[in-house]
């Protein structure tokens, strides 16, 4: 068996502070030959052909685009992409064919796949990462990509495991209409948090407090001070910063921390293409007021995985949470998607539908 | 009765960026008075009068000394301090008079006292600090004031709970040879770790390696590009950073964390005198990396002191650590021995003795 797949895939590696074109990125085609890399694959028979429905455009993917400085190359783990390879990304699909016990053809699946029409997903390693979608649940499939998938743990696991929340705590959220940060305010009201988000547009600021409920939200854009700004916003004080853009907005967050205050440090989005635009929180504020600043990623809170779904699940049925979406239709629309994402041009979880499911 | 009391106070308030000098301080003269001073108070008649010995010299009381910005403001605990006021600062002294039933006459004590000839400690608060020393231990009255007191303490509950350290870290230590530095190498070395000291001066480096037992330490005014530096001397990277300084050698201890790394942010005296020289560690290391910068004040671990004064102690008695001390004798020498600091000129822990024990 073959099928004919398209990928989009990198150009050339970007420089450390260039901000991402469509034109870094080309459309390929090749063919997956199914006889042909199990045989010459050390993973011999163990494989699932996917075909995929929709991928996720995530901003962190441009620290795997860049070329990998010294201090990048430590981080192994972000593995490096090289031009012509095919970019892997998160997304769901259906499978047309298996050899692995677990899934069988028409099966819907969410795990690593691939910018492209079908992803071979073979290797304990990558197979680990795929799991079955239950069938019967009335859940739109995108939700799997999104608010059900990375992104919804990165919110889960980084608000509650990180964050370490309790009902009245004064919680702050940048880039709060983003995929990750609209679904920490949303599970931070729901703890009885009070919330206050910054985005970069009247009509995102808007959407966050009349659709998604928090408290306040403003444009960042339109803040000459942000210090002032959230010392307005919070008069209380700030129990909670979960961080998506770091530089200048990191430290106003930090100025403005209550004592035992935490940073969750999941992106900053400023920083990826302007490495100029470091922040420097003021560290005496962090040793007298005990701040913590943590990173994290989301495969660290993987054992969360299960409760994160069902819970976040009940909330969607009982529209006690809305899912965001912001879905573009084609392969060939990936490269404008992903760029859009650093031009504030989505609004919630940012997908490429590839195929009408 | 009534003391004739000597007292060392700020002529005025510093400027943010101000390196202390001499002649910002200045000598005074009051009279203690136990009858007014108990008719007067709300205390009423719950009072320890102190002949002090020995008082602690330490860096964090320049950001008492500052102008208070807004920000600093919000920071409460740190109480500012008032040109003509009495600096309080810990220490170690001899009990004159009490009405207080813990304490009497001649008892040996340590705890906040001022630098001042005596200290009149009022109130329950300031009580609460207070503790008798036990008179029967071989161990020199001074070490109460550094190695078993407040310097002691922070670095014990930071290197301990804060960096929460396992046995084969590597850990790097800055400003290594001040109070508090030198003995979080020390109890790193005792743990089984692989410590790393920076200091000022050849002398002080060697001091780390030939009597301290580092495994290295480096003079950073020597070295151009501290990441290579610390790249050199950490081939497998840094677990755990205590940082006593900041800026430069925060970033580049942030570079060459390994993943899950801990910084204990315990000062930044380059940022002390500077704040221009903010460190910008970089976050996306700190992300990928899952690093936590964490702020910690030493009262945060007051619940250990009971045991870290009888684990320090027996190290002490069996040669196992080595109590650094830099004395200076007389009260006039205060203003010096203060601006001393933040030149490096000490050390180990800088305290005055005030008169013959």
């Amino acid at each position: 068996m073959e099928v004919r797949n398209r990928y989009v895939t990198l150009k050339h590696q970007l420089d450390e502070d260039q901000e991402p074109k469509e034109s870094d990125f080309e459309l390929k085609d090749s063919i997956i030959s199914l006889e042909a890399s199990t045989k010459s694959s050390s993973n011999n028979n163990n494989y699932v052909l996917v075909q995929n429905l929709y991928v996720s455009i995530d901003p962190y993917q441009i620290n795997r685009m860049k070329k990998q400085s010294s201090s990048h190359k430590a981080i192994n783990f972000s593995f490096a992409l090289s031009p012509g390879q095919v970019i892997d990304a998160y997304g769901v699909g259906r499978v047309v064919a298996s050899t692995n016990p677990g899934f069988e053809k028409d099966d819907l699946v969410a795990g690593l796949v691939g910018w492209e029409d079908y992803s071979l997903v073979q290797g304990e390693f990558m197979l680990s990462f795929l799991r079955k979608i239950d069938n019967t649940t009335e859940l739109p499939l995108s939700h799997q990509v999104g608010i059900l998938g990375l992104s919804g743990l990165t919110a889960y696991g980084g608000f509650y495991n990180v964050g370490r929340p309790k009902k009245g705590d004064k919680v702050f959220v940048s880039a709060a209409s983003g995929s990750v940060g609209n679904l920490v305010g949303q599970y931070a009201k729901l703890l009885g948090c009070y919330v206050v988000g910054s985005a970069g547009t009247k009509q995102k600021v808007d959407m966050l407090k009349d659709k998604l409920g928090f408290d306040e939200a403003f444009n960042y854009k339109e803040e000459s001070d942000l210090t002032s700004t959230l010392q307005k916003y919070f008069p209380d004080g700030i129990d909670i910063y979960f961080d998506n853009v770091g530089s200048e907005t990191l430290e106003a967050a930090v100025s403005n921390m209550n004592m035992f205050g935490r940073v969750v440090a999941c992106g900053v989005i400023s920083e990826y293409t302007d490495g100029k635009k470091r922040a420097a929180p003021n560290m005496i504020d962090v040793i007298y007021k005990r701040i913590t600043i943590q990173g994290f990623l989301t495969p660290d809170h993987m054992k969360d995985f299960a409760e994160f779904t069902t819970v976040t699940s009940d909330y969607l049925k009982h529209g006690k949470m809305h899912a965001l979406e912001d879905i573009s239709v084609g392969i060939e629309s990936i490269p404008s998607a992903f760029v859009g994402i650093f031009r504030g041009k989505n609004i919630g979880k940012k997908m490429v539908q590839i195929v009408e499911n």
